[in-house]
């Protein structure tokens, strides 16, 4: 039989809980697919915080890389919200990505028949929505520099960042995106502020290029405003999308904020080699920590990407997409989810669902 | 009577068309209230373009600056939309916000109760919003220098801007909005990536050193992406938002795309001193131009604007305001608002209406 190692980071709020869960999930998947799993479990974030006093310590970064993949359930809380810039959990995240160096973020946003009522859309526009955001995660304004805080030359007090993409950054990007649009329906939307911002245009200009590497997938371009817009308008006219990474950030949560369900939607991070970081795409939510009330599946479902994009054992990961669909079918819902005639469960108990699923 | 001199730019695609209804509009309002109107037409954007071989000549912007209100239609299109940035439509509209320094850019996003349908968002959802995205608009990323195209340390070419604020552009902007919020209901939430971004936390630390004058206003802070996903799934959270050039332009295009009359709304940019800037925050819509097609009713809700905030004239604006309410509870629609059961109307057969409203 196959053995993977992950490196499993509960990080915060809900975070242990749906990572505990998932980790059965993996667990069973695992056994009835020949594949053992070696789990490391690290602290990360908040939790890293209080206990090395930094959000990423080196232990947790260097089990990571030596990993197959990396399961991250989520970091923050009210806690450590005023801390330093250098002591927040999020930094940890920033850190975590630099050091996987996982450039490719993939967010799938996609409309599940069971769930339609849940998007605040009306269900002409929500139905049959799919969608994938590739956000480019280790560039762009997140790590410019120069940044910081100093005077400009008037002697005012100025706070500052970089945009700044180097070709070889958006060619590996438009690469991915190409190659996932590719899978999809064969269209990708790059979309920038090309009308203002000089990063924007050498952005287009690199996707263009690359873009005659893939004859077959047909190219639009959608200034960022627009795109803003089109989700709201007409969801459904996107495929793949393609984007910055502060661009990525925005867009990818308005999209999957149209799905109205946001408990549900998982993420993957690759780079070009080493394990990639696989994350639901919720917070931590520090309200309903500890109550049995967070809903695992966009967790499970970021196992499902780790075991297909991260380790190539596609069977294994539509098992658990399978599992996933079939306990909704069965009507099984976490609050966030929950509507009338359905039947209410807790996290645990929806990932005891999930397993007699498998 | 009172006499205000206003440079009109109807600029390209549907921006002659909705310029020129509004006109009469306020030549009408303005006999009735005993005010007079001067108009100065000006060539602006791609016809300057046509005409001159810029997208702001000269002229135009010191007729602009002379005047007591400039009203803008639309400006941009195909036809110049490959050109050198030097030489887009859009630059010229850069130059002349930052011409007439008009740093606060006021876009409501209200949704109507005789436009509730037209909202993609369920009704329960659309009903009842009523927000204000002040946005600033002569600073940030859009003006930041350094910008350009260059290489890096390792010889790879880049693309790149500065995303930069002072202290004093970021003072301004949250007096102007803590303003604002006053005169409506008195919540203010401020848009920010202060969890990311240096120029963020610079943001949100005077945003809160100018909250001390402003004790009845109630402040809030959120992530931009957050922001993007709360405006889809509770847009009636929201009073008066406040961010910068950037996020503004993108989350005041993702609000009015969600009341679904885009056609409807107006825009105001106004400095310390000197003319403001009023525009339909509609695009030129090339697709439909010179067919009588066009809605008027955002140009005319902005030469309200114009009026209100631009002149100091409330009785005036008021006037045409309630005209347009009027005209719409008779069922007058043009083809982008238009539902079932209404009167279908063209962009004069609407400035028609208006008009015996008023
Ligand atoms: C927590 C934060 C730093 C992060 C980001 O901005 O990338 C988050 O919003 C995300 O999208 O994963
Ligand atoms: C046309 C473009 C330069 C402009 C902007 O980005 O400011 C437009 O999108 C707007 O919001 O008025």
């Amino acid at each position: 039989g196959k053995r993977y190692t992950i490196t499993l980071l509960p990080g915060d709020g809900i975070g242990p809980e749906v990572i505990s869960v998932t980790k059965k999930v993996l667990n069973l998947t695992g056994s009835l697919e020949g594949i053992e799993f070696g789990f490391k479990e690290m602290p990360m974030g908040g939790a890293a915080l209080d206990l090395t006093g930094v959000p990423l310590p080196e232990e947790t970064l260097s089990t990571a890389k030596q990993s197959d993949a990396v399961l991250l359930g989520a970091i923050g809380g009210y806690k450590w919200d005023k801390n330093e810039k250098h002591l927040k959990p999020e930094t940890g995240l920033l850190q975590l990505r630099e050091g996987l160096k996982v450039f490719a973020n993939l967010r799938p946003a996609s409309v599940l028949p069971q769930l339609v009522d849940a998007s605040t859309l009306k269900k002409e526009v929500a139905e049959g929505v799919d969608l994938m955001v590739v956000r480019e995660l280790t560039g762009g304004i997140y790590f410019g520099k120069p940044r910081g805080f100093g005077t400009n030359e008037n002697g005012e007090e100025i706070g500052f960042n970089t945009e700044v993409y180097a070709a070889y950054e958006i060619d590996r990007i438009a690469r991915v995106a190409f190659e996932t649009a590719r899978k999809r329906r064969g269209k990708l939307c790059s979309v920038d502020k090309a009308n203002v911002l000089e990063a924007s245009m050498f952005w287009r200009r690199r996707v263009m290029a690359i873009a005659s590497e893939y004859p077959d997938v047909e190219l639009t371009h959608m200034y960022v405003d627009n795109a803003a817009m089109q989700l709201v308008r007409n969801p459904k006219q996107f495929d793949t999308i393609v984007t910055n990474n502060i661009f990525g950030d925005i867009l990818s949560d308005e999209a999957s904020m149209i799905t109205g369900s946001i408990g549900m939607l998982p993420s993957a991070s690759l780079g070009a080699a080493g394990p990639g970081l696989f994350e639901p795409i919720h917070g931590s939510a520090p309200d309903i920590a500890g109550q049995d009330k967070a809903n695992p599946l966009a967790t499970i479902l970021s196992a499902a990407m780790l075991l297909k994009y991260g380790l190539g054992e596609e069977k294994a990961a539509l098992r658990i997409e399978t599992a996933v669909l079939d306990t909704l079918s069965k009507g099984f819902r976490t609050g966030d989810i929950y509507s009338e005639q359905n039947k209410l469960v807790g996290c645990k108990e929806m990932g005891e669902e999930v397993l007699k699923s498998i």
